[in-house]
């Protein structure tokens, strides 16, 4: 393994010291309990937190800041946050209006994030992530995984409760972007966790793993490499699928009054924008041919698997509330407009 | 070789297709010959146009838009454009008060950014970036290599060619950007270029390419792999003896008087945003124990080597105008302030 690590056990530390250092103006970093929340505290607002094991950045520290998060908890590599660190983060940012949870669905996350809650002394309440349709269950996992589309759920929930919206309507929106969600990645290698310092599986030079989570976890099943176009095409499928097996309406959202999707090409780490591009254009062909208009984009390394090789999809049916939350200004790391 | 690609031949127009679509309210893509300029033609200002292979995404596409580039004119991976293209994209965006170009030093791309500027009907001049520290002479090269301190470079011609400065004054200040910015990279693996299909050079498990090129062109030496602050300690190093080196009056720039320093830890494909924090953290000490002011940051892939693992750091000495040209507002795909 090469990577740039002094000791593993350090490295989150100072990386976690670099980021808060890099972007000083906009976010603070609180060691032991771990967390990270906004340079300046918001005032009479639901206070919106993530948290998760880290090796998906810039997931979530990336997302701190005016429009989107107000704290953010990691974890070790691949490892959920404490509930410590959660109610520590939750006590710094609490501005009145209660506290949201945004937790992507992993076991260990998932108690975590039950435990805090039960702890708080503020009202609250908590948004799961789910929008991987690659596998229900799998390793860490009861149900399907959080992935890329957490970004979306965090950016809309972080727009409403700027707006100075109640905990119930912001659970609700994150809830509605979540159902109206779907991912697919696809793992051209490996990732390598540091404290592992090997590769967590084997893929041969003329395979890939369809559907793979992104901490390496088994997708749909181990395939045989192929043109770009027909992997795209296997990825927009079965997120088309998913959508008409969760009967959104999906005629309703279809054709001349629809109101668009987001379509988002996330790199898991090692994949470069260029390929990330060539992906984008066939996905977008494909969805405009089932009947879509591509309102909204983002192509970038958003939701990553440490140093993985491969790529994810993600698709939002937008609606009129959700294009506007999408389109608010933000201010953070990683987003910015 | 497994990257999302259809034909090789095709990946590039693929690639752009893509990118044009997904940033269609901020660009425009021109085929045969290929260039991509800013959607709406700005006026009355000197038209910045900047080239060369493509493998090094976000660089230059990425940095079309309003405060930045007018033109990029993308090359094959690894390979010069044209003086077609450059003479295309300048007739395309000459705006009355000349053409700049911004290019990189590879043999390729001077001599066909020469023949082009020879061809050109209008007033025209080229800052040549050469920032890379590590070796004077290397394949592709006579002189110094242009990495990623072009990018701020782009970024301060960019800002005052749209303050409606003349020809003379963008040059001149690009020249100063360049004489003032010195880079070093760093390689864990090679990339691997499409068309060729398999890794440009071998590094076993215990070696890293200390100087690497952008195309995986030779540095200093192959070391031993070791930690991460030991190897940035090299880099940092390096820097500070160009400096050093040319003279700057470094004692002045240092020290309660100085104007800071930016700090640009940029990923070379294939290495994570936590590992360049990590990076960041540690080249930000030693500066300080150096007496540099980090006054400016940026952290993240901006100037890549298609898929090659590794990382640069970029050090550019600011003055007032330098600093007020790195901070004015820019709208591209990659920056965006």
């Amino acid at each position: 393994m090469k990577k740039f690590v002094n000791n593993v056990d350090n490295m989150l530390t100072e990386s976690l010291s670099g980021f808060a250092l890099a972007h000083h103006d906009l976010v603070s970093l609180h060691l032991d309990p771990n967390f990270i929340t906004r340079k300046s505290k918001a005032n009479n607002k639901v206070a919106v937190i993530s948290g998760g094991g880290s090796g998906h950045e810039p997931l979530h520290a990336g997302y701190i800041g005016a429009g989107m998060l107000d704290a953010a908890c990691p974890g070790q590599v691949f490892t959920s946050p404490t509930p410590v660190q959660m109610i520590t983060a939750a006590e710094a940012v609490h501005a009145d209006k209660g506290i949201l949870f945004i937790v992507k669905n992993y076991a260990g996350d998932v108690m975590n994030f039950e435990m805090a809650a039960e702890m708080l002394a503020f009202e609250h309440a908590t948004v799961m992530t789910s929008d991987d349709c690659a596998v229900i269950n799998s390793t860490y996992t009861e149900g399907r995984r959080g992935v890329a589309g957490t970004v979306i759920v965090e950016k809309c929930i972080g727009s409403i409760a700027e707006s100075g919206a109640d905990l119930a309507d912001c659970k609700a929106l994150g809830d509605k972007v979540n159902e109206r969600t779907a991912s697919i990645g696809v793992a051209f290698t490996s990732c390598t966790v540091p404290a592992a310092g090997r590769p967590t599986f084997e893929l041969s030079e003329t395979e890939i793993e369809m559907g793979v989570g992104i901490h390496g976890e088994p997708g749909r099943q181990r395939e045989t490499m192929r043109e770009a176009d027909a992997i795209v095409k296997d990825m927009v499928d079965a997120i088309l699928a998913d959508f008409k097996a969760k009967d959104l309406k999906l005629n309703n959202l279809v054709g001349k009054n629809n109101k668009g999707i987001l379509l988002v090409v996330n790199g898991l780490g090692a994949t470069p924008l260029m390929e990330l591009y060539l992906i984008y254009n066939t996905a977008t062909k494909l969805l405009e041919q089932a009947g879509f208009n591509v309102a909204r984009t983002l192509v970038g390394n958003y939701t990553t698997a440490i140093d993985m090789a491969g790529a994810s999809i993600t698709v939002c049916l937008l609606d009129n509330e959700i294009k506007q939350h999408w389109d608010s200004p933000v201010k953070t790391a990683a987003l910015n407009w």
